[in-house]
């Protein structure tokens, strides 16, 4: 197998703090390494990324070196911390930077760059939150062009109010987010291999010039 | 082909009502009929479901004739009207009743009965409400099982504020509804058959059992 | 004092059935009494509300019961289960039945028969979901007209994934809990007795033609 | 009147450039002038503020000078711009950064900074989402102290998928947003004159060793 599966670490925090959802994108890691997928972390704070919505805003922007690793991955997997109930801020500037590869469809089908990629989500809190920032993550990245095959969401969240996150409470021995872990892995790498050997045939070129004349 | 495409329309009306969520689910069934898949629409509101989160609950409930349904399909498409901005009751209520599949699990490999097929909604309203509404709906049917490919949201609402709903503001006409429901057809229908073609390995029981000894 | 609360249980189940929202209602209920403040608290599901957008959708429809005590309440809270991360299906349900006052709006002021009184949320589940239970039912109702105090979500989940709810999980003795019902109790019964005290003089109506002149 | 109004543009986009938001917020300041009432715009983005969850994360940080800013309002209100169906990075980071606030409650009643303040939301995007942001900007700000009158969101949004910004659209001339911008401002004025006359008895720290007592 010949798969790379990239992960943005979206925390808050600069390396070298310590980072509750390194803590399991790293169980992850090594499950991928299990069945021979090659991966790769960024945690995307650690570089000068702006805001914007285009693929390069210009004056040191180091966006566009981190947009060159999501183009070459087949599995894209985000990673986000929960603050006030939804994903981080650098979760949302991610997003909102990838809305940039809209502009870069391909000329013949009219695919955005992220067409043919899976993904899935990792997502660390102390308390309550984590379906919603699964939700609109994975919802977003579907607009973007990737597959979300069953189960690719994978969390911990302590019980109600704040306190203690996923390592100080040994979240690392947690079954419902060891067993997920292990779905969201499994079925990120088979449908990776399924999408890699069957294209996406979809023209949207042609249908977009199919519901042009439909809308007149 | 031989793929069956099933829509369950939760507008809150009972028929003869005019649904405009119908009205946008009618064009997506003419598409599908033209790429030779038959397409059957439920609309939930005519039938007597009960409230609760088991997949029969007994006194009249009509749920188990729906979810026969829902187990025979290859392609399942929610339609939700929006009201206060999120998905309708009804909506809300077809989940919460897809939770008794849970249960209802392989016995070799443990996935749940909606592995395998693929899933999209179609939202209408007539103001803001609509990524909402998709992102949870998406994201619950992948928890269910089903996978989600991309751009398999269709969606149609008029500018801010209440006004006329799709029917009489001509959504018909309107050009980004008419090229998402394409993208939305056309990615389904090619997912289903790749499924059909390679079931999903993963064996949730083996994975389940890795977790537990991770997880002591 | 003189101020009544009105609790409406959004559970999916009809009593007898245990629920665990009722339990933190309870504790809610008995907070109010030692302030002085008369509760009362509704089952929905106990009585046949039909779907609708109305104040009254006919044919045995026992909605407008229920709306009667919700105009004649100070204090409103619903008490809302999570399932699949969101509000119940019954909680979604009264919120668009409620759609129907927007209707009923003085002939004077154009307020909505909701306007001057409060509202806050409890919420029970066994995972994750609450703070997007909280966020969407508050908001809709500062559309219906109710005020929100600070600090009126009372909410109580377990830790990531299924697992025992809150009366089996010992929720009673969850500090969090208990400290943000007391928080929630004393706010809103400070607020309902001063907007008694001082009804909010907003014109609806004039604003309203204000509007009208500036968007020709 | 003495109160004093502060919005918090959380636009992507710096100075000079052209912020839609800014231009519904205008608005809102016009109308506050015509009530008496002082306003003052800050655009985050044209400030170096850091990402964290502290009041002061050192190394050139600019949010201390906006904090205090927020600490000497009467009516806060945060204007945000929609990107992917919710609230922008920059409003997230405005969030992340009150998070701050908790740690410096009142000696006496454990009140916290934002206690005692009104706050409102203006939101504007090309499609979809205001709901979303409304309802978890609106809530979050509840936890931190603020008080959430009726109708207090004001926003404009087009149609269905991408399409001209509030300026081009002409969004000026829109009924629903400019009569419900007015609803916010009076709405505004009247709570922050009665919190100023009449401050939330509240002791959270009496309450809280309430609910230790019940808790153990």
């Amino acid at each position: 197998m010949n798969l790379k599966a990239l992960f943005l670490n979206c925390t808050l925090k600069q390396s070298p703090s310590i980072s509750n959802t390194e803590a399991l994108i790293n169980k992850a890691v090594r499950l991928f390494g299990d069945l021979g997928v090659e991966s790769e972390v960024i945690r995307v704070v650690d570089h000068k990324v702006s805001f914007g919505v285009s693929s390069d805003e210009g004056e040191g922007d180091e966006w566009p070196s981190i947009l060159k690793k999501v183009k070459s991955c087949d599995i894209l997997i985000i990673g986000s911390p929960i603050w006030f109930g939804v994903r981080s801020s650098v979760t949302q500037m991610v997003l909102e930077r990838l809305d940039g590869t809209y502009e870069e469809s391909d000329h013949v089908t009219g695919q955005f760059p992220l067409y043919g990629k899976v993904a899935g989500v990792i997502v660390t809190g102390n308390e309550d939150g984590a379906h919603d920032v699964a939700a609109n993550t994975l919802f977003n990245l579907t607009h973007l062009g990737c597959t979300i095959p069953p189960n690719v969401d994978c969390y911990w969240v302590g019980p109600a109010g704040p306190g203690p996150s996923y390592i100080d409470a040994e979240g690392a021995k947690h079954l419902y987010t060891n067993k997920t872990v292990r779905f969201m892995v499994h079925n990120l790498v088979f449908f990776a291999q399924l999408l890699k050997d069957n294209p996406i045939p979809t023209n949207m070129k042609v249908l977009y010039e199919d519901a042009l004349k439909e809308s007149k």
